[in-house]
């Protein structure tokens, strides 16, 4: 098979129910992989072009679900399954989606700062989340 | 925690016993994986220079263990745990085991040739194949 031209390693690590750091997987991680893999498949990039594998523990637990683009070398984070198309479409043009790249303050700030208590990206209020169960 | 220089995804996929294609847990991707982090740790680089992960099936199962070494974007293929010195070693000095490094024809021959039935390195001839069954 073909060296694609990029690969998509998406962190599906799962930490037991209840710990404080939350994990990947915990946050929908392996829906958003099979998305991916999808996807590429509807698309037909999938021989050649891209490939999406799960991956272990990124440490990128601060902004899971998370996603190791290669060869460029960024992170996606906080990634659903609704960002898949987006993602891809950015693939096929040779961009990436902004929004979900995790700039290199966001590093700084996690590791700096406490573990996972802030969103590290200004984003609007999720009415029903603070409340939430 | 630290964006890492670089990230090496080590296939751990493991297929059932006996699946002709085989796979790379069933040659010992895992214990290199530990391995790697482990020599990671011991020599200081985790937490800013290199992360060891595992990861699914990046598709180079005629030259497993593989890992991808990213984001410099090459694979290594057939690594075994006694190479993990070495690995670490061009690592550290910013270079690459060069006999570990899958070139672009293997990928090529991969594809076009029959699964895994050969190795992929320079060989001599072989008759027979040409007048073969």
């Amino acid at each position: 098979m073909a060296q694609r031209k990029r690969y998509l390693f998406v962190c599906v690590n799962r930490r037991p129910e209840g710990t404080p750091k939350g994990s990947c997987a915990e946050r929908g991680a392996t829906e958003v992989h099979a998305a991916l893999k999808m996807e590429i498949n509807r698309r037909g990039l999938a021989r050649t072009e891209v490939r999406a594998c799960t991956a272990s523990c990124v440490d990128v637990c601060w902004a899971g679900p998370a996603i190791a683009v290669e060869p460029d070398g960024y992170f996606y984070g906080r990634v659903t399954e609704a960002d898949v198309p987006e993602i891809v479409d950015a693939l096929v043009s040779g961009g990436r989606v902004e929004r979900l790249v995790l700039p290199p303050e966001d590093f700084e700030m996690a590791t700096a700062g406490p573990a996972l208590s802030l969103p590290l990206v200004p984003r609007p209020a999720e009415p029903g989340r603070e409340g939430g169960v």
